[in-house]
């Protein structure tokens, strides 16, 4: 058992493949159903290649290996030592987070967006489109279509628009033109504001939104944070590092988790893993966690559309339906009606467990807070997590208590998809920091 | 020459030794003048045998390497690639900066915080006390309590507790208790206040602030963050892993710059360097980025008092005077009267330039927009700094514009002491963002 606190990878050791879990599954996914020129219409078409690619290991570009290194990858895999002191886990429980919450625009959502931006450039377009919640994915993209030298359009759900000044300001920064969804730049758009101007959007909404722009103009093209088979293929990069990182140090998951908005942080850390479990009998616990005010995994297993307007065609999926009012939750990034045709499909087979907090969020973010500051006289981990990432920690806490109540010995492997530095106000409000 | 852009080191790597520049001076530092029984009273007992130590190598307690490495240590050291073909700097000109900025609490500050925090505790003591400006150092230290089981409390410049709320809220999320500066809490403080109820406060008279509370509590320890010899003597963990870096891709740096105010993250870089300068005749030109509202090493050279109130000993430092007004700026870190004597005695030896930007800050924000966003087609380094780090990016900028007019190759090296996710406000107010 080595001492080391963190484990690091050479530039050397980072993985030159994503893994596609498409020719693995346990059967077929369904196609999409409906009309599927409008992927043609307003997507990249490598990614659209990848989205039905059988291939097993798809090579990573050498320029977004380079770009991947630009955003500081790989990145360490720490064992949470203080998080187990703090909970008294008894020796053989084991706690592990990935530090995605070290990339430059603050979360995971960098890795498909390097991957989007660079394909879409390589194939002429000027300018990427897309739909943000959280806003972790609209600074991602703004990012990464800067580092291509490519314009950025984002529509953002007006809910977490309004509180999130700093991160706006960061996309601008950027160079992005950011519109709070609904807007006034859409049909979509308009028809919503006109019966409520208020409106808090959603993310469906934006994507709708985005949809209509990109398909209004020849030089745009739409890129998805999250749902798709590529992105969360892009996504692998996380968990093809953590399987190296484990390995260094002669471990491997009995239990992965993160949190689950459409499945992109979750499919990438889960995804490489998921592979041993379908190929090499190996066994796993997956726990998606969730907010009971979008509780996806626990909707229905249907065809369904992506968007809010029905512009997508239909994905099956587990779904709350694609129309469904979702209240507000600082976790914003968990806020999507669907999930992920891959990660549903292995959910409706019995591979993946889900849990969902409340609305309120309390458990999640004392939990946030219990990781970054510790309690009485013994520390936390120190990193802030975004809201979305306090869920991970907060089902990863409760999960080793579970173990540790039960007698079991479990490595336990979760995810901190971002940094919660622009989410203070959020914070500030479900904990009553002054 | 590698390809790679981001050099890492392995955990084995590591430094495992501080180095102590004080015998290799070209001479003996002058020694504190006046009643030095305050450093008794109010500082940690291992800090202060540091602070006059001979030893030119001082190790790491394996327990302070265990704490490096969880707060990510070592950090990468990356090529500005984009920087420099932005640039259009011709080969032969290469730009490469330290990653500071990817520390739990947003900067260098961690470096030294955990260090004085783990012998505070060691000592017995129960609360460390300090004074901050940005606020950085202030959540460092506040973190670091945390990290080995403390209470801390921190003084912050009144000017700028007002506009970073967010900072405000992860200090107090580490458990800190957080006071504006000058407060209610102390006898300098109540004077001020008494003169100008809207004192906007200075580094100097919070550290007076901060000596008095530590010296009415014989269970509380005063922490400071620059300016003095053990201080700097910590952050050349950045500069040791630098080198290390440089030489692991055949490099050796022409230039070093970083942004001073006290001196600990331009010393941290600079000094193992300077090492080289001293005892091996190598040739390297240092420069230090100020504001000229606090150019200190402009100043005059002489003994100052390091505090407003005049608690401290007198220091032999370049100083502006200790109770010198200074202009709120952004970058609130550089905002400090005197320079560390080491620092001080090498700029008087002609070791060190320097370079002063305007005090509105448009000069320096608007390269740290460059160096985030790049420029027409043409990418930045998408990682947003602190202001303080700004003036770095500044300085190396204009530095290679130089040497490309001069026709001279040079490699340069950077620190990007920050990051700037929790300044946004500065950046809006400087760059007029909306």
């Amino acid at each position: 058992m080595e001492k080391s606190l963190a484990v690091n990878l050479s530039i050397e050791e980072a993985p030159k493949q994503w893994y596609n879990i498409l020719p693995d599954l346990p059967e077929p996914l369904s196609e999409p159903k409906g009309d599927l020129s409008i992927l043609d219409k307003t997507m990249v078409k490598e990614c659209l290649k990848q989205e039905f690619s059988k291939d097993r290991f798809i090579d990573i570009p050498e320029e977004i290996q380079l770009l991947y290194q630009q955003i500081g990858r790989p990145r360490a895999l720490f064992r949470a030592k203080n998080l187990e002191k703090l909970l008294d886990l008894p020796e053989g429980i084991e706690l592990y987070y990935k530090s995605e919450f070290l990339s430059p625009t603050g979360s995971h959502k960098v890795n498909t967006a390097i991957a989007q931006a660079f394909y879409a450039k390589k194939e002429g377009f000027e300018r990427l489109v897309t739909e943000t919640g959280a806003g972790q994915w609209g600074s991602a993209l703004s990012f990464a279509a800067r580092l291509v030298g490519l314009k950025s359009t984002v529509y953002w759900v007006r809910a977490v628009y309004q509180w999130k000044e700093a991160r706006r300001q960061l996309m601008e920064l950027y160079g992005a033109k950011v519109f709070a969804s609904p807007s006034q730049n859409t049909q979509v758009g308009r028809k919503l504001l006109k019966e409520n101007s208020e409106h808090p959007g959603s993310l469906g909404i934006a994507i709708s939104e985005g949809l209509e722009d990109a398909g209004k103009d020849e030089k745009a093209v739409y890129c998805l944070g999250s749902v798709l088979n590529h992105v969360l293929m892009h996504q692998t990069i996380i968990g093809l590092e953590t399987k190296k990182q484990l390995e260094k140090i002669d471990r491997y998951p009995d239990v992965i988790i993160s949190c689950l908005g459409g499945g992109s942080n979750f499919g990438g850390l889960a995804l490489p893993f998921m592979h041993d479990v379908l190929k090499e009998g190996k066994k796993i616990k997956f726990i998606a966690a969730q907010s009971q005010g979008a509780a996806n995994l626990q909707g229905e297993y249907r065809y369904n559309f992506a968007d809010y307007a029905g512009f997508t065609p239909q994905l099956k999926m587990y779904t709350l339906g694609h129309q469904q009012e979702m209240p507000p939750i600082k976790g914003d990034g968990l806020r999507y009606h669907g999930c992920s045709p891959i990660i549903s499909l292995l959910r409706s087979k019995g591979f993946i467990d889900t849990v969902a907090y409340p609305v309120d969020e309390k458990h999640v973010f004392e939990r946030a807070r219990l990781f970054v500051r510790g309690d009485r006289d013994l520390p936390g981990e120190g990193y802030l997590p975004a809201p979305e990432s306090a869920y991970s920690i907060a089902c990863a806490i409760d999960e080793a208590i579970k173990c540790k109540e039960e007698g079991l010995k479990k490595v336990i492997v979760f995810n901190i998809s971002g940094h919660g530095f622009m989410d203070m106000p959020g914070y500030k409000e479900v904990l009553g920091l002054k």
